[in-house]
């Protein structure tokens, strides 16, 4: 049961998450922390609940903390779908960035329980409207879609891995997407294009409609039909930890279009709700880099994306 | 004294452009080009001669071609300033672009005349209010702001090789300009800061107050006092030759403020208008990119240039 009293259900429809739940060690030049709440499912959720009502679909081992439970508790995030592993432990994942930050070298993965994750979904969440499947086995992907009963818009995430090694299985998890957030080495990995629009289209053709093609520090681009809609970066005074800020950016993106009830079929869709969404995506994902981990989102409030979302605008408008 | 007729002198002011006029050996992978009309002066005054009237200043040797004096001159561009040196050959350049054309490899540079390079300006271009100096040594950017008598915008380009080894002359020559356009890998070097909101401050401490970080197809940054504006790179369905792109941009720029007879006086300038001329700097570029060479220049428009304009502003609106 959503634990939420903020939202009226009977206004707000919900969103459920998948993916993982993790700790991090992470090194950037200002800093390292050996260990510290981290994944992806971690990142989208905190960034969505701003917008909308989340429930939460991972594993996680029985060291996974108190107080982390405690910090996903306090925004209102449904656990019930948080699968604890009795004698398992949680994901642990460990980088450390270039002096610029633009790359980062992974010294240590150790899946532990995530190894295993097969997630069921609590009945409370199969009749949710919206789904993020975040970077897991696309057989995977497909298993929740198909637990979802009246799922309005699905989609998600995914990595070279899965383009490359389960290129099948992807493009069949594909099909019943509506929307699909990858980074443009990605995109042109999985279309064989180089250039974006070229390779825009080909994604498209394999099934979500609506792609945004991440571009790191450099913004996004939003394909949807025949549209697109390009945003740079926004430009930031300091960046501390880029760790988890494309995950943010997701969870901006679908709590956008969650928290307004809003699908992506082109009959009903008026494009700019969708470019809304991809600005509070970037907002969300700006925030991130501000602090470690996921520090930002302890204090960061609402008033403070939307004035973030109003300064996108006077920096960009023409 | 211009040849052209199209403008109406007692409402438009004109620009100087100094900088190279060069033949350029260029290959892509959508085909090469033995020898072909480049040089970054030519691709500046090509794409601001759309806006206002220009005069070059610049030195070719006499193997240049009547042709290319004839497509200058076709485009009512002020050739007073093209000294020819007999007995000389043009600046010469030839380079390799990578299969995501992000990167290049010069095969060959020959400086022959433009190594001598000593840029004297006629008379009749010492009055005008435009000055956009090119890449050359420092010095001689110095020497040429000296000669113009009632310059109103002073600014230009410079590159990694004068910010490296001539950075005590660059400074003095910068303090002198009123805006800059560098690549972000030049103002890193340049300021010595990663991040560029700080480097944007540390270089216009140096002088320029208005500044424009180029990003290549990931846009540009415009900085102005303590404003900035964002725009993202126009995504082309197809890119055939880069060479030149930047240029353009900065032609683009500089001869929309020109052709508007705008300042860049704080206390005068709309913010939206420079904001435009960014705009217009990227269309410029953007058009560069979709032939070789300055192929695209020779059948542009300034409708197609207006259109172009339009579509941006329609896929960045939110």
């Amino acid at each position: 049961m959503f634990a939420a009293v903020r939202y009226n259900r009977t206004l707000h429809m919900s969103l459920i998450v998948v993916g993982s739940v993790a700790y991090d060690g992470v090194e950037t030049p200002h800093g390292k922390i050996d260990r510290m709440l981290g994944g992806a499912a971690t990142y989208i959720a905190l960034a969505a609940q701003y917008f909308t009502p989340v429930g939460l679909v991972a594993v996680v081992g029985d060291d996974f903390a108190q107080e982390d439970t405690d910090l996903l508790a306090s925004r209102h995030i449904n656990l019930d779908g948080l699968e604890r592993v009795a004698g398992g432990k949680t994901f642990f994942w460990a980088g450390v960035y270039s002096a610029d930050m633009n790359d980062r070298t992974t010294l240590r993965t150790d899946l532990n329980v995530f190894g295993d994750f097969n997630p069921k979904l609590p009945e409370s969440y199969k009749l949710e409207p919206y789904l993020f499947l975040g970077n897991i086995q696309p057989a995977l992907q497909s298993s929740v879609r198909h637990q979802m009963n009246g799922v309005k818009v699905t989609g998600g995430d995914t990595m070279n891995y899965w383009i490359k090694d389960f290129r099948a299985e992807l493009l069949e998890t594909l099909k019943q997407w509506d929307f699909l957030l990858i980074n443009d080495s990605e995109a042109r990995m999985l279309s064989g294009e180089y250039n974006l629009r070229a390779a825009a289209a080909m994604v498209q053709a394999m099934g979500p409609k609506t792609l945004v093609i991440k571009r790191g520090e450099y913004g996004a681009i939003l394909f949807h039909g025949d549209r697109h809609f390009m945003v740079p970066g926004y430009l930031l005074e300091s960046v501390f930890d880029p760790t988890g800020a494309g995950d943010s950016f997701a969870g901006g993106f679908i709590g956008y279009l969650a928290g307004r009830g809003l699908d992506l079929q082109e009959s009903h869709l008026d494009f700019a709700d969708l470019r809304r969404a991809v600005i509070y995506g970037s907002v969300m994902g700006s925030f991130c880099c501000e602090q470690f981990g996921v520090e930002r989102f302890r204090t960061l409030t609402r008033q403070e994306i939307d004035a973030r979302y109003t300064e996108f605008k006077n920096c960009t408008d023409f």
